[in-house]
């Protein structure tokens, strides 16, 4: 039996994933997008206000026009299911699917994306999108005069910390363990805010509400006493979890397991695999970013397809 | 006379500098956004189909929804005006403008953009967006089952070569000199092509129409002779003008006069000055990317004013 062996397998289906389909249809390489679904980090999304040119959009609406968008063009797509593994076969990749099925291809987009790391409390689930946050850049602006908490004290913490302290009339921020990890320059400027009050090993354990958030319980670790806060907003920063594993054996990751990559070009350290978005070390996790990066890739992975033969 | 400093000014009106101004407005920053006016690049385009999400859109239409999303925060906007020279005074930036006035600010963005350079032949004006082209990837899918030409034999010239063969029935490749400067593979991959025919020491005199170009005159320099091709596309790819200047003093360009950036932060060779989009050293010259540069340059500048204060 002959495989089919496509010039370019693109791995994920959010905006760095689509953006690349999109410009690889354009260019008519021939192309197979594999996407899990299409929820992912952005189709959690209550509301985008920050994609240049639309004022307000809700996240599954925004993917829908994507994918819409995509599918204009002619190009495979297969939905509901998720690389497991991708191995280098001489001069081609295999793409091992969920299904066990596998595709061959040239080159390679990883574009898996990542997912916030959660508390893993009860009333978690339930409230992201109507209280519940994982990106300050992303929400802040929702929590005007309202009494928040950030989760976690390390740089994200206290960097949403200082977004929120422009809009909110308070702002917790909660540390599990006993000290704070985020850079001293921040925690400076956090002490200069009145707003702001750190609270010390802290262990959430629920969040409560009706249809919002309303109060969130933690355990006060050094007397195992428990407190509750009433406050509208939680913004959880206990950092990212990036879905690169399926690349594992032909990447080189950080600290934090992100791809590395090329920041001009999306190379990985293998030729032919190319990585874009929230799954690569690039340091600023947001949309626009991540649909920049994906025409990026795909631009450089045409470059390299054209001259590789 | 004591003079406001600014902690931000974003240099640009195009897809880089609005999304910085949007991200800037979210964050509080206090900022200011000079742009000359609406048309640059992008407002010259008269169907942009690849931003995604949006099928369509005209490049008017495109940036008036990116300043229309912009107007909805608080930003300061300079509009009419342009920045002729930026010094760097102590700790603070002065920015020259075209009516002499002077603005200060912690921090820049470059975000100026780039001018295609053009053949500068009757004509030439009067079809942008009417059959004359500055981009194969993003205006060769309007082209299918026609006649075409690419000015230009080098690099840029020939990818663009091989994008419109997708498309196009014909592609002539003219060049000005003798012998074309593009690299051997993509000159290969050409040759394979029977759609691409080139023609050496062409000097484009004119492009002709009516409504749309209709044809396109050249001299023969071998033989001071006069030729007319019959066409419906002209794709002009002789360079660009990035528009870097004023910011000389404190940058390093490239060959290209592009400003050399570290491509993770956007960072110049001057603390505090961060530039973004074609007016840089990026090597995809798209509205996407650009858009996510400005997102990536902003969000890196407001990392350094927080550290810097």
């Amino acid at each position: 039996m002959k495989e089919k062996i496509y010039d370019l397998i693109i791995l994920g289906g959010g905006p760095a994933g689509i953006t690349a389909g999109i410009y690889a249809a354009r260019k008519k390489i021939n192309a197979l997008l594999v996407s899990k679904d299409l929820v992912g980090q952005v189709g959690k999304t209550s509301s985008i206000e920050n994609w240049p040119g639309t004022e307000k959009i809700s996240g599954i609406e925004f993917l829908e026009n994507l994918k819409k968008h995509l599918e204009k063009f002619t190009i495979e797509i297969k939905e509901g299911e998720e690389a497991i593994l991708v191995n280098k076969k001489e001069k081609f990749f295999e793409t091992i699917v969920s299904s066990k099925d596998k595709y061959f291809s040239r080159a390679i987009i990883v574009a898996t994306g990542a997912k916030p790391r959660y508390l893993r409390v009860p009333g978690e689930e339930k409230f992201i999108g109507r209280g519940i946050s994982f990106c300050g850049t992303c929400d802040a602006p929702f929590f005007k005069e309202k009494i928040v908490a950030v989760i976690g004290g390390g740089n994200a913490g206290f960097e949403t910390a200082l977004d929120l302290i422009k809009y909110a009339k308070k702002v917790y921020v909660l540390e599990f363990s006993p000290e704070l990890k985020a850079d001293s320059v921040l925690l400076e400027k956090a002490e200069k805010s009145d707003k702001i009050e750190i609270i010390l090993s802290a262990e959430v354990k629920e969040i409560k509400g009706k249809n919002f958030v309303e109060s969130l319980i933690y355990q006060d670790k050094r007397f195992q006493e428990l407190k509750e806060i009433s406050l509208e907003g939680v913004f959880v920063q206990i950092g990212h979890i990036p879905a690169g594993e399926c690349v594992g054996n032909l990447v080189n990751f950080n600290a934090k397991k992100e791809i590395e990559i090329n920041f001009q070009t999306n190379e990985t350290k293998t030729p032919g695999l190319f990585a874009a978005g929230d799954v690569t070390s690039i340091p600023f996790k947001q949309i626009v970013v991540a649909a920049g990066e994906g025409a990026k890739a795909l631009l450089a992975c045409e470059q390299w397809l054209k001259k590789s033969n």
